[in-house]
């Protein structure tokens, strides 16, 4: 096929979104079909400035290390193009390294950014097929029944909770009573939801707060009171995104990135504060931050092989010549989990948050039946090399 | 032999701490010399309440799960006995069930609390044999090469450092540019130090700030800013009790615990709105707490297979009539890492700390020669069951 193939990644980074780029520089450079096959450096933000690693010769075994990488080996961004003239500039740039075929990886801004990139390409005649590809840790693109990268960090949550749990379970009788963990998600509550899981293990996690549900002070403290008379001890999972009863956020920093996203910070110290003043026991508060959704130690296999698979449908989708879609998981059945790909188009999933649904919403808590849904996103270990020290990573530096 | 074993936890728990609980059962049980073997449930604390573990008759099999699960299993404590009148309680309690050989397992405190036992056993004219067992994640007990539970701390750590630092890398063209991670450790660096183990794989940490060397704002500030001009992102590890050159704590919480040990928290968080309002920066602020030292799914080997072995060490001591000493683990050689255990009067570790040595630390970084001392202890892995879910833990349910 004529024309440049060019692949970026944009918006938070996931545990296994270099499984993704490997599965789309395998599958691109096994078929033969492109011209040439570029990656964004830091996604639109850097390949608009020329930066870009021309991967047309690598040699795909030398890139099965992208399997255990964390964070986005060829950079991220939070880059995005809002007036035309933008857009102008970067079909110049498509232009100038013929690029015929794009895909983009990201969550709901970056899918926003492809399907414009799809929308002003064909308003302003430059040829192209985008194809988006999912990812991000927040679980919140419609039209998917999840997205790589959050498994794994469902999986570090829940593995997370048992361990702090265990610890403060421990310490309880004549010490620190309560642990508080701040999970991600500023709109949604996959992530906190995911740590129900330790529920198999544990009696925890006891109290789960999630930014669809509005916090009630005096009954969350109720609720903690009731758990620390019962157990001796409690473990609270909050959401960064929480919001009182006015619909204000918990705890917010005054700090937006381009998407004009606020920055958030702080429920988790907050919720603490409000145990350890009220209730007078002695808390513990643990802030995973990144590393929730960089813990590729602790990766989902099953996360892993979806995310590669989402990179390779890409790659076949642009074959197969389909435009202006993005890559989706299918989920066929749970017991046994069977699942395959398919796509909808961007303009679907552009724009669109989707919560989680309220059937596993309960007070302050979320239903066990959610277990069925996030199990089987979590199975299977992959152990990188920089817990095992097979590799050494000066092979692949930059 | 005639009279009771009673083994007993203290202090904060470690990964591994359970391995040890391991060891002295399985030792103590297929010794067949104990006429009873009780655990104390939440050590010193719960068995003055009359609260404990008959173990006389445990099958060492089942007991094996002990060395995949976090937390004390066995519970915990805070309790330090001083005055006179608590040890003769203390003691009638012994009695009661003809406790003879005292088995006590924890840091700096819990070995002064052992040393205490023991000397005033000596002058209340009570017969027993007291041994304790080291456990630490902050590696400051004098007279032994390093702690049991401290490796498995240092691996959490490390691989934390390397998956924060390269998600952090994949933001910073036009978001989050600085990375900051708050280790414990209130009087010594040796879990932040540990962080320099990342150095194999990536550039970071840039900076690594420990309690043993006061921090001057400006000339962090400066070295910061240097990295950020050099790199475009920095890595910073911080120890929860850094102080400034006044010798005032960074950061620190009122409260104290019945050591009368200052609770801190919050250096990390100081540290990063340091760097946001000075350099202008967007600053990301991981507070692991509980998770660096229960993150039994990221467990070193080595550590695991030392800490089970200082168990059943502590067992061989008191079979062969040795009083008032703590298991010490000795290094023979780094390459290839050969060791093995000795052991040290009491009297000689109670009540001091051991801070990290002045010959690795540099301005506001740790020397890489510490990799040697370090690395070692950080090998192997060894993934617990609810990672791996072979195993259901209700056949453990207390």
């Amino acid at each position: 096929m004529e024309g440049t193939l060019l692949y970026g990644q944009s918006g938070g980074v996931t545990s296994v979104i270099n499984a993704t780029a490997f599965g789309v520089l395998d599958e691109a450079l096994k078929s033969k079909a492109f011209d040439r096959i570029l990656v964004m450096k830091n996604g639109i933000s850097g390949f608009m400035e020329g930066k870009f690693f021309d991967m047309t010769d690598a040699d795909p075994r030398k890139l099965e290390i992208l399997r255990e990488l964390p964070g986005a080996f060829f950079g991220s961004c939070r880059k995005n193009l809002k007036i035309d003239e933008e857009f102008e500039e970067l079909f110049k740039v498509f232009e100038k390294y013929n690029v015929r075929y794009f895909l983009y990886n990201g969550g709901n801004d970056s899918m926003t950014m492809a399907m414009k990139v799809h929308e002003k390409a064909r308003e302003f005649g430059y040829e192209i097929t985008v194809v988006g590809l999912p990812k991000t840790v927040d679980n919140d693109l419609v039209e998917t029944d999840h997205c790589p990268g959050y498994g794994s960090s469902a999986k570090y949550l829940y593995v997370s909770v048992i361990e702090g749990t265990l610890d403060v379970k421990s310490m309880s009788k004549d010490s620190t009573k309560v642990f508080v963990i701040e999970t991600m998600g500023r709109h949604s509550g996959w992530l906190a939801a995911s740590t129900v899981l330790a529920r198999k293990y544990t009696t925890a996690p006891h109290v789960i707060l999630v930014p669809e549900a509005p916090l009630n002070e005096e009954k969350f403290l109720e609720k903690v009171e009731g758990v620390l008379s019962k157990e001796g001890f409690c473990t609270v999972v909050v959401s960064e995104g929480i919001k009182n009863e006015e619909g204000n956020l918990i705890s917010k920093m005054e700090l937006k990135d381009s998407f004009g996203n606020v920055q958030l910070g702080g429920a988790g110290l907050k919720i603490s504060k409000m145990i350890s003043e009220n209730l007078k026991v002695r808390v513990h508060t643990a802030v995973p931050d990144y590393l929730q959704r960089s813990g590729r130690h602790v990766v989902s296999l099953q996360d892993l092989i979806e995310a590669e698979a989402v990179g390779r449908k890409g790659v076949q989708l642009l074959l197969e010549g389909v435009k202006g879609v993005m890559v989706t998981i299918k989920r066929e059945s749970n017991e046994p989990y069977v699942w395959n790909l398919g796509f909808v188009e961007l303009s679907k999933v552009g724009g669109r948050t989707r919560e989680l649904p309220k059937e596993y919403i309960l007070d302050m808590d979320i239903s066990e039946s959610f277990i069925k849904y996030v199990e089987p996103l979590t199975v299977g270990n992959f152990l990188p090399f920089y817990t095992e020290r097979k590799y050494n990573l000066s092979i692949f530096e930059k």
